[in-house]
């Protein structure tokens, strides 16, 4: 058999974990070639690739990044290069593709799949927001780099009796929020799901201090949005020292938790630490699993399947619907995290 | 309500999460009283205990340990004491009672539970061998800790050219070795599951010297034992530079692989490192909701009920469920494994 | 003897191992008693104190933040606070006081040293810009924290074909910048005490893309600034996308080299993570040594001194010294950091 | 100019950071030429080596091991070599040789040097015990893990009333278990230039007890004996359950305060794990300051030296100097040990 892999769309811990596990899978169980398309779907459509042997893939199972390079394509784009994409495919040959990749990649895999082309999609994002599957890997590396910056930064709000505001990621849900705040002790997380009204925030902050608390943890997710009419998002503003915070979510907070609490706030954006580097170890495991599982899948001829992670069990669900809803965080999940003061 | 909690058994990362969600949701939310008995069921049979207040589980959700105490009791030593600790349940006024523990606490917990105490257990083993949980706290510490040193022997392991047996926790199975090893992409696998042939472990291992690789590294579960007739285990023995090497199987597969293979061979026994220390954010997240949901399932009445993960849910499971099976590596898993040269 | 100790100005991790140094040495070795002024000069102006035994530092060498609390206190108030302070002295029978601090916090401990109070310095600062001592407890910690996150970055940098520009500590002098980048293999250092000139940072940038490598890691000091006339800061900017970035040296950076050299640039601001947290091993072993000579100079009676580390030695320095130059990046050092490409 | 590189010796983390760091200065500022030899002085005794151009370091600043591989090599052997190595010195047109090694490296540097080859030496060893340099990288590394692994000890300690007597490197000094031993805040810290008196030992581990303590942790280093006469090191022993424990210092060790405190001792062996993987920011600025220093004296000529850190400096050393004595820890550092209680 012969396997294109490629990566697409924003970087995630475990990119080359899945990559070397189809390569070790392929080649050395089934005696299968793969090759790899470079920087996403582009790769494909120019019929950019190289080989990926187990030389190819020696050392990376713990390195972030992807081999493969990444980019985002739009889906206009690629919808014009099914044609270009299937003759790609003829001329080299290829039995599989496995795309890895978020929701964009594989709706744009659904695509390709739908017309015909033989796809197993390998679910990828930090965020934790595909619905078909417990689990992404990256997540849980996300989740361990901001709540190692929150243990940090408990310490130094204590100390200085002041409120941190830590913006994590998390555009339209608060999976990162959620997890890193329960596991750092964050006295409140805001997420997208629930748009927030400011002045219960700044009572639920303040009722810490009033019981004699010397500071305050509150984890945000970037995608977190005020309830309409609650707080003016639009502008800036100035903190009580008179310095100009600007736009973003987190340091929008910190200047109005300031402004009501009177007590100093800082802001903490954690960007693009979150996504890069070693994975844990639990997203390496589940990455080689999903590669492993992907291939088995293009051997069995399921084509049109995502690897989806249930329980402890790898399965493959159908690309079609792993694409249609948005995994958010429920109600019964975001009250477990309530408790805390 | 009054809740009495306690801790048994071996050390684990997450305990003090457990016992810190327990007070946060119970005297937080529902108003309740929560004392912790010290050193496990000893307290229970000898009334010492402490009030847990917020302030008594300030600080406490990244520690490892446990601030109440552990130790082993023997069962037959709880049996003669159920009167006793059911005396000082009702003296203390105690609506529910849980013990955070492993197979022994549990089976203890359930002598109890079936003599009419009111109790709600929360599973605990850095082992991960449970059957009806998916995963218990401590289980990724431990990973992470094994794959982290797993990282670090691998460059020392190609610069010297050696084998790196690398023995970790795992009494009965081989989870921690299954995950650890494949998270570092180890060369071999050895788990309590499988009886090895110690001629084919050889063969393993030596064909990567024969493929040009510089290195080895076999990642061994203290439990794992040969074949019958295999190898023999008693004596220890001594490596090629004349040195002696003793018992413990990490130490007898690092003589035995130098001998067969020729090549320099060192033994590294993880040990205690990985059931002490700060949890990572998987684990804490995973405590937090274990003492959540056993406050709930104390407050609905649903004793005899130990807390369990199911794919991403908490659910309640009978403690006589929990404990009649041990959850072993099953060969799919296993074989997933195997591909690594 | 009786020993006042207190911690002052901006968090630093290692505070609390020189607090716990003091007190094992003072109240261990030479029986005596030592107190902690709460929240810096301000517990000391206002008799705001606890009694430290062993117990009181019982688990904290490795907890960032200061059990003492801090604050900033303006001289002028110190000034005016002077006799307050020797009447403090006289009432609670202090034999020393122990300030650990940085500039200001040595400034005004030099000013209560000359009006006779009996004062032996720590020296404490991330910054590392003290120019009596080699090296400054706490700049370890941030270090490793920013090379951390540098790591991390550099994988998505790759994969994403990026210019990251990274916002270090280093408000007046660049040395996190320096030992960080050279830590993670930057490709450009930005420090306050070279004023950059912008085209001939784009250059440098440029020419990594020109020899066919697909991103760049530049690190900056918040305290960098352009050549007068090289660059405008006043204003924010908006990047190739259309989205405003705002104000600070990072965003400023990321934006301008975005438009000149035409490729995705991207901010990381690191704050205060690199102040909080459980300190190196190496920032413990050396504010246990100052803790430990602290107590050592109280009880020779050398006063109006400072603890500093010269080569592997601690020595007493007159405070008066410690305080009069800033120690900045030279530049030879300076130039050791710039081979990279 | 042409320049040949070598590691030799036991792995330290660090090597690959003074490598690249030797090709960077070399080839990008002075416009030379590099090439490795393959396992340390057997690559120079059998002319294998490779070229090493900026690809070929590329990616290995923070990476274990040494890219170059490493060897002991017997003096016997490298002195009836020295006619071969000058010959090929003399084919390959090289004008410096950069080994980078421990004691016996650079003792094998020094006959090179005074048989006339262009030696310019970097001291390797994680021991820190080369009396020339305040510092060897590596240390900073070791001494990290060990730390790490000392404060995870101490919560499962704690938790279950024990001892933990951790063995850590250091075959003739004590300066890896003196750091970690103090970062960690150890009980005792046993050193090879102490015989240690193991009533001594038992006393002041017993003393904690006595105090209300529920644990201790003993650090010591692998090459610690026994004063004369105070206890019997050829034997292995029983612990207080009957099972079997043997040789090394630190299984003897828990065996014997298990038998006179009655209580459980636990050895944690942590080997090989110290000296692999990312060598901390701290190694690898000093690794990279070596490198770039080893060229610039290649290029001064001035040959037959060594690099060494004093205070902030980087200073060349004669060689012969370098390796003529030890550097053991001393009475006044070792004291400043013994407070913690």
């Amino acid at each position: 058999m012969r396997i294109g892999v490629l990566t697409s769309g924003g970087d995630c811990p475990g990119l080359n974990a899945v990559i070397r596990s189809v390569v070790h899978r392929a080649v050395v169980d089934h005696g299968d070639e793969v090759i790899g398309f470079l920087d996403g779907w582009k790769g494909l459509l120019e019929a950019d690739y190289r080989k990926l042997d187990l030389d190819a893939v020696g050392g990376i199972l713990a390195r972030g990044g992807t081999i493969l390079g990444s980019s985002r394509v739009q889906p206009a784009h690629l919808r014009d290069g099914v044609e270009r994409a299937r003759g790609h495919v003829a001329d080299l040959g290829l039995d599989a593709i496995i795309p890895i990749g978020g929701e964009g990649t594989l709706k744009a895999a659904n695509l390709l799949s739908q017309a015909g082309l033989p796809i197993v999609g390998v679910p990828k994002t930090i965020d934790n927001d595909i619905a078909s599957t417990d689990v992404t890997f990256g997540f849980d590396t996300a989740v361990g780099v901001a709540t190692e910056a929150l243990d940090r930064l408990k310490t130094t709000a204590e100390s200085h009796q002041r409120v941190m505001v830590v913006e994590v990621m998390g555009r339209h849900t608060g999976w990162i929020a959620l997890h890193s705040g329960m596991a750092a002790g964050a006295h409140a997380i805001v997420v997208p799901e629930r748009p927030f009204d400011i002045e219960q925030l700044t009572e639920i902050v303040g009722e810490r201090f009033s019981a004699g608390k010397r500071f305050a943890i509150v984890v945000v997710a970037e995608g977190a949005k005020p309830r309409p009419g609650s707080m003016d998002l639009e502008e800036g503003g100035v903190d009580m020292y008179g310095h100009e915070r600007f736009a973003g979510i987190g340091n929008r907070l910190a200047v109005e938790l300031e402004h009501r609490l009177g007590k100093e706030a800082r802001p903490v954006i954690l960007g693009h630490v979150q996504r890069g580097g070693t994975p844990t170890a639990y997203d390496r495991v589940l990455a080689t699993r999903f590669g492993w599982h992907a291939v088995e899948a293009a051997h069995r001829g399921e084509f049109g399947m995502l690897t989806a992670l249930r329980g402890t069990d790898i399965v493959m669900v159908p690309l079609a619907e792993a694409t249609s809803t948005l995994k958010t965080v429920p109600a019964d999940r975001y009250d477990e995290a309530q408790t805390v003061l």
